[in-house]
């Protein structure tokens, strides 16, 4: 196996060498692609068969200028497919690659960045000493260097870069821009690093085990739950911020940018402390969540309404709403965790308004079959750091992933038959994504859609959560809330646990509707199923890479892709701050304003 | 190798099975030394030849009941001695071991209880999962039970463990504690955790280099620099008291300490937020610090001078001294941090006032020759954990150190000879300790008198810090110094770089100096050398173990050994928080009260 790995590289380097872009396109298979990550084409694309793959290389070889591939330890196979990693560098650069062989021939190959020739981080034998021998008059201390950089951050001097979210996306970022010495600010609105959980509902643990969820640089010790509880979360976000000496303004709130073509500089408003203060960066990364723009409808009546109306965003927990009547419209992961908190805080009635199917696993399934294989004790024990995880998620093109997932789903159905037999005679609308690929199929083409069963599930088949299913709200009077199937409910409270909007609509909002059209939607694959239409894109829509708006970044999505799609974006932006040079071999052309 | 490793802890397991002390006393050498941490004596403890070893074992075996001895990876030789790591249990816990074999027999031995059966730490696949399925009325979020814990715990509750002092040392044990669900509580006089290293000279930084200063638990991300700066290390160690969840009162006092022998308590009087209240754990760690009590010599004259008198522990930076004569008495680390702070800012006059030679190493040649081999990148490359690294530095008896550093302080004087010459030239009195064993002994020895260089050392040769020595202060006049050599220095400022007391100056100031002589000085090997008079224990006193004072504990030292010792500390209070019989197998008769 290493034998067909290693001499496949030989041949595939050769050619790469000599430019010889037909020779390399028939080392590959009729079906194949090649995933990369900012290493080759300074984006982030997959290309998906020889004709796509040869117009890359075409274009990116010069440039690149590719070389000493070598295969890396321990390859495997498995049902006649070849696999190994493999490091390899460029002009500019180091990488880490995965390939897949079939036949002999390449199924799949993924190339990543993972440093700049020059720029390498400074971590481990090229850590600072943190002294300077003997009496440097005028020298400063740390403290009084970290004290003065955060002085004249912003004022004296502009950042570079300019974060707009001090959540993890934001702070991983900037953990990654502080080591490669890329001046950076966020802004954050909150008074606290963290707080983008802490002010979430009062019950919120994370979904995805600990093991997916490690910041860069600094996991989190072995004892930490494996579902962190928000405001533990929290704390050690704001812990992250202060140890990696990130540069945080809270309370700080981005106002307005608009790009100067002129000077190719960011104005950026920010009010800060009762001032409005203008930035001028060179880059501007909306780091506002996935989840941070609530997508509130219009509720025919509200006004009249009695009670309270909150989006779940928004929602502080159940404590007051003992022996209250409460309406939860929508179904997925907040509808059924604030569900749960009110019926366990005596709610007299906890009613769910499922719109549409959702996309139901039990959280010990998922263990079990889909997250365990790569983030577990049990991976660990095996040798799969997060680095080694991380990579390998991203070595599946996006094409391939639903066939991949769905004996996943397959295997869960079963496993949990009872809890699906249970639902389904709750009248509780539930699938497993169009195509049965489940739930980081929905998760990659909608960003929601799902509901990961910490235990609500249960109560809703035990009627503890009532249902309506399927259902709208049709209006709200004073005291009642009218469904679309006639029915009538009483209600003192309402929450709208109806998601959230794109990313681009901070961009429209912060930027101009004009700018945010022009990037286009977030998030997606173009899979063509409900939320997520075509054409294929086969990646994240603007996801960590450059836009159709020069300087404008998105950077988004769970704690394993803020860890690890940082990377690539910061090592975007530390080749630009560098002034090396970055073609960008394609920028998607925008269905989606 | 591996051979000889296993043969030995066979026949070693069998005698001691079969409760054969003879036998197993037949396995040792002429000269043999089993150290012991809490694994078999509930002590710290090396026994030192046959008679000694065989005596603990008739004492200790019954309770002990080790067996499952097991060879660990990959055993050594060097020079005729064969090494190797193994695996024990015993009635109560698991341990891990490092044997020495010369001959065939036994040359040394360590023992070390690792963690308590049934009372493992909830690490890795036994960590908590942070949330329970389903609505449970009456559940607490992690927030809402961690703030009932603190608001609690010296109140409704009493805490099991009181820690006086958030230091390092503190710290540490509370981490371990925490993990071990001991309830403890820190009491800390600083406005932070942390506070203990930022309140310190504005220009220090750690001596010891990264790779030996990781707290358990959550290690340093591998940008750290190698001698973090101490406001560095101040925020790190208030995050890790955050993200711990330890529970450390600060602004806090611990004004008098009282134990009732009726009731097994202590009952302790702790000033906090302008209230005394009374707290009754049942156990007291002082863990103030070996740095704690400053030495303060009397001054003749010293009400008459016009100038400012600070103990080192108390100067807070070399600003104010610019254009002034600044005289600092003493010539270990502070001594000279201190003198090239002044320098640095343009002081006048700076003079060194020596009183006795100083073991003076550049913090290079300790990479190169002591540290690096254990703790280094280098040493984390060849696959030298943190953890093995503390091991194998416990696996060595303090009565062999002094030979095995020799040779290295060897090494050393030629490495830096020209240094060394330079130093003589200008009348620095160094030396390597009595016998040339280095830094390494004076410290256990000590806790005092050396200078890692960091550049101060050129200053005194190139004269920029003047030097007078062998001298003493005799008196001061209003504005000057009258050294002992008959000289006189005109002065603004005298700084104390004397040093600092022993810990148990804190028991007798705290709880009474009856109990402090009782359990008399605290650190000291009794090698019989200067400041450490004999006779021989072969441990450090009242360290992190029994003392003659029921409930009481002294924990102390620099961060590897808060590190390390803190485990021991730990399995000790949790063994008696769980009732299970720690019998102590000896106490050291006191002979420094």
């Amino acid at each position: 196996m290493a034998n067909t790995i290693e001499k496949w590289l030989e041949r595939f380097s050769k050619c790469l060498e000599r430019g010889d872009i037909d020779g390399a396109a028939k080392l590959f298979g009729d079906e194949c692609f090649w995933r990369d990550l900012v290493a080759f084409t300074w984006t982030i694309k997959t290309f998906e068969g020889r004709g796509e793959i040869r117009a890359m290389l075409a274009a990116t070889l010069g440039a690149a200028a590719p070389g000493d591939f070598l295969a890396l330890a321990e390859p495997g196979e498995t049902e006649g497919i070849a696999e190994g990693w493999f490091a390899f560098e460029t002009a500019l650069g180091r990488g880490t690659g995965h390939l897949r062989l079939r036949d002999g021939r390449c199924w799949t190959i993924l190339t990543t960045l993972q440093e700049l020739k020059g720029f390498e981080e400074p971590a481990g034998p090229r850590r600072a000493r943190g002294l300077e021998h003997g009496a440097v008059p005028g020298r400063q201390s740390w403290l009084e260097r970290r004290r003065q950089e955060a002085a004249e951050l912003g004022f004296a001097r502009q950042p570079y870069v300019l974060i707009v979210g001090g959540g993890q996306g934001g702070l991983a970022l900037a953990a990654r821009l502080k080591r490669l010495e890329v001046p950076t600010l966020i802004v954050e609105q909150n008074e606290r690093a963290g707080d983008s959980w802490r002010k979430r509902y009062r019950s919120l643990c994370l979904h995805d085990p600990v093991w997916y969820d490690h910041m860069p640089y600094l996991p989190f010790p072995d004892h930490w739950p494996v579902f962190s509880p928000k405001d533990k979360m929290g704390d050690w976000l704001e812990m992250y911020a202060r140890v990696m000496e990130l540069n945080c303004w809270t309370s700080a709130r981005c106002l307005k940018a608009a790009y100067d073509e002129a000077t190719a500089e960011w104005r950026v408003q920010v009010s800060r402390g009762g001032r409005v203060l203008e930035l001028r960066p060179r880059h501007l990364v909306l780091a506002t969540g996935m989840s941070g723009f609530p997508s509130v409808p219009a509720i025919p009546g509200a006004d009249a309404f009695a009670g309270k109306i909150v989006h779940s965003s928004q929602f502080d927990g159940a404590a007051a709403w003992r022996g209250k009547c409460c309406v939860v419209l929508g179904a997925n992961n907040s509808a059924h965790d604030i569900g749960a908190d009110l019926v366990e805080h005596g709610a007299q009635e906890v009613t769910m308004v499922q719109r549409s199917p959702t996309v139901v696993v039990t959280s010990e399934a998922l263990m079990e079959h889909a997250w365990g294989r790569l983030y577990s004790e049990d991976a660990l024990q095996r040798g799969i750091t997060t680095e080694i995880a991380d990579l390998s998620v991203a070595s599946v093109p996006f094409r391939l992933l639903p066939s991949l997932q769905k004996p996943i789903y397959d295997a869960i159905r079963e496993r949990d038959a009872a809890l699906y037999a249970g639902l389904q005679k709750a009248g509780f609308l539930f699938d497993f994504g169009e195509d049965g690929s489940g739930i980081h199929s929905t998760y990659l083409r909608r960003g929601a859609g799902y509901y990961i069963d910490v235990g609500a599930s249960q109560l809703v088949i035990d009627g503890r959560i009532r249902l309506k299913s399927p259902a709208q709200i049709e209006r709200v009077a004073e005291q009642t809330v009218l469904l679309s199937d006639g029915s009538v409910l009483t209600a003192d409270l309402i929450v709208l646990a109806t998601g959230y909007g794109s990313m681009n609509q901070w961009a429209a909002e912060l930027i101009s509707p004009e700018v945010a059209a022009r990037v286009g939607k977030c998030w997606g694959l173009g899979s063509d199923t409900k939320y997520d239409p075509g054409p294929w894109e086969g990646e994240l829509r603007n996801m960590w890479k450059p836009t159709r708006q020069l300087g404008l970044w998105f950077m988004g999505g769970n704690l394993m892709q803020a860890r690890h799609y940082s990377l690539y974006l910061a090592l975007q932006l530390k080749a630009r701050y560098e002034g090396l040079d970055t073609p960008v071999y394609y920028l998607e052309p925008v269905h989606h304003p």
